[in-house]
């Protein structure tokens, strides 16, 4: 518990670090550098932050080996500062436990089985046929619908939205919101009327992967949408129907992939880039922000599109010129000709 | 029933096509050419996959007369073989049908009027003077607010908030997550404070309006947000007070229309894309994506403003020599003044 | 109440205007100076629209004193005719009041406090240890998480996910579907997977905050996201962990703030606009539509960096030439050497 504290011989064991100094000194909670008070423990990663580390107030930094000279206090001493401070981020976790078993106003159809160390909030429906694995957590106003499965440990927070056919592995987060198995957009025009094109197919959501607030997954046409272990997505990401993220890919706010397109694995996409519909891209891609992927990719690496902000005014002249600029390229190669015939 | 199939000839009548082949030919489901298998049906309505017409594993294949002598099997011909296999997966849907009447654990306002054919899900909240019609079915959670109207047949499915005085045509489909009523973004700035101008109209939905997840469509400041029949919505869609959207308009996620525009009918908006306030975009107009529709439109045709990717390191170039776009038309004027009096 | 409707000098004290004419004259409503009908009051605050004013059918309008000369026909005379009719659409609000007291279908944890006067919607959930203040009204199907705290007079909407340690000051508008407190996107990466940072901290909101539908406020990493009171937030916005908001700062629908900023007061945020984590941006900044702050900003004014939209063919001769600007200001510069050596 974050109230009684944890010594750092236990901190170091959880994170895989080595104590120097005292193994039994306790420590309350985490903080910066600049922040942390007296019985917190801070970490340093960045060596901007190297006078911070000087003069913090912490009672113990996790820090590098390489890095354990330049601080003279406590300290925790593993290879990946950061990944450290981000395993000892659980131990202080404050989020109130969940109350195990099934809340009386939750509405379980008599054919959905729940396992008996879930903890089923206020208000929450399970459909016909759902099942719920041991120690899930659902919380208020959730709603499984009918045959989807949630894997063991899954914690899904208040008000999300999980269709019918929705399969979900173990350990999977899931924040107020979000919308799993709605139709993909997908529709054929008749003559300028849209006539639907129903959505057959389920999702498919691997283990550990973490899905934000707000955020859609679209169910497949014919077929099911993927997302494979451990991909990270933030909040308002959208992934249309038929869409197949490889392991362990991360999208930030808004990015978004259009339908049938296949992502690789460990790709990055950057707040509001994407890709269309219908590519592929491949492993170790990353997308910066704005930028839409507008082809196939097949070679890893980074790809933009947006533009760098500037004062409007003097943005106004540039954005004015640049609906001129195929003339401008014109004008230059006949200046060229002209000079070219001269010398 | 999906489980035990459809006969071709069913299909053909339901499609608006004619069986080539066996009309006793029993169909189990909808596939690709490349991933059907034994019992099920597909579609060719793209020259780009002739190849996986010729080796396709389908019981039966949807297609224009003209590519007929394409394929050798059980075919079922059609004018428009994209819309027919639209229509064919309304045969198909495996979505499980709601239990007709109202959940003990919705709350209905005596005063609210709901059809004896609707189905109304577990903890729905349907509020004073709202009138529920036939066959409409409500997903888990959702709220229909004061005095609201949804039409029959309409889906509605879960955690969708409806506030008051929001009136919805007849075949409406409304994914998860869905706002509609909230309060437009209107407030006057005094003197740096902002003061709200409340939201007094409401929201019209045509019928047969397709609503994506998330998707948000603000009330009336004074007078109504009209969206007519037809229209359809993917997810995260913004539609701002007192838009007016004409008929069969389609607007691909996160595409936004500001306040008091009115836009018309069979326009396109892809991803990302928008207009601005208080203009009027024309009939069939495309919004490609990430392109602000910035004044109005009266000339229907295609408008973008994004730009194309590129590997990051040669898009800095570009991106910085962009920033002087204004200066260097300032020097090849030069440069053409100066060859201009030499020549 | 607008059923009745309201005397002249009466909507005069409330918005702080004079009454030119018959005070006793009885208004029922608000409208646009062109829609208006008998026994409406409109307002003139925009002198593109002279002609309306002219040609009204008002029964009254709130103008300037400058103006009065204008219209002959009853006025309420004030300083800012739109600050003066914002004001007076508070009287004319047609939301249906909430009942007050819990309703019986809401769970509410024996240890939180609700006050009496408060009005707790269906199926609303509120958690352990959390404080709902005076008048507050809780939408059905609201999650109040455990810990949280709601101050006096907040009307926050249907299906609204706050969850736990967030604390919420008086008088704020929250919408449907909004998310406060979620996780911010925080992950280590441990040689390709992805390590969770729990997200310790919480989320502090002023008094007078207004947040739109499917807007999503993160939790903070260590210590709190803070939104000062005025900020006004349009639909589908995103906040993410331990941004500092200032006071009236306002963004307009999907402008998003990535983690570890500070917005200045009185900021203004267009849509799709946003800034990128760890800045520090200044009072009185104007981000226009899709401009990204990439850097600190110190010096008020406006940025930009969103293209103007062009007919799509035009457009695409120009984008394809941006992939060759750094090429083409190169080739200007060896024009300009060959001129320059020849003049």
């Amino acid at each position: 518990m974050a109230e009684s504290g944890r010594v750092l011989s236990e901190i170091a064991t959880h994170i895989g670090a080595t104590v120097r100094g005292d193994p039994t000194l306790r420590i309350y909670g985490l903080n910066t550098l600049k922040d942390a008070r007296v019985g917190e423990l801070s970490f340093f990663a960045n060596s901007a932050y190297r006078d911070q580390l000087a003069q913090t107030s912490a009672a113990a930094v996790i820090l590098a080996a390489s890095d354990a000279s330049h601080f003279a206090g406590h300290a925790l001493i593993a290879s990946d500062a950061y990944v450290a401070y981000a395993r000892a981020t659980a131990l202080f976790d404050t989020t109130p436990p969940a109350e195990t078993g099934v809340h009386p106003s939750a509405v379980i159809h008599p054919t959905a089985t729940v396992a008996a160390s879930a903890a089923i909030g206020a208000h929450v429906t399970v459909g016909a046929g759902a099942s719920i694995g041991e120690r899930v957590v659902l919380g208020p106003g959730t709603s499984i619908g009918a045959n989807s499965v949630v894997g063991a440990d899954c914690r899904i927070a208040a008000n999300v939205t999980i269709y019918h056919g929705v399969r979900i592995g173990a350990g999977v987060v899931i924040h107020g919101g979000a919308v799993l198995g709605a139709d993909g957009f997908g529709f054929a025009n008749d003559g300028g009327r849209w006539v639907k094109i129903h959505q057959l197919g389920g999702v498919i959501i691997g283990d550990g992967v973490e899905i934000g607030a707000c955020t859609t997954i679209d169910r497949g046409a014919l077929g099911d949408t993927v997302i494979e272990a451990g991909v990270i997505l933030d909040n308002h990401v959208q992934i249309g129907h038929n869409v197949h993220l490889g392991e362990n890919t991360a999208m930030a706010a808004y990015a978004a992939i259009a339908g049938s397109t296949t992502v690789g694995k460990n790709c990055i996409f950057a707040g509001q880039s994407g890709a269309v519909g219908h590519v592929s891209i491949c492993d170790n891609v990353i997308a910066h922000a704005r930028c839409t992927l507008s082809k196939s990719i097949t070679r890893p690496g980074a790809y933009s599109a947006d533009l760098l902000m500037d004062e409007t005014p003097q943005w106004r002249r540039n954005a004015a010129r640049f609906r001129h600029l195929d003339e401008l390229v014109r004008r230059v190669k006949k200046l060229e000709n002209k000079i070219g015939d001269e010398s």
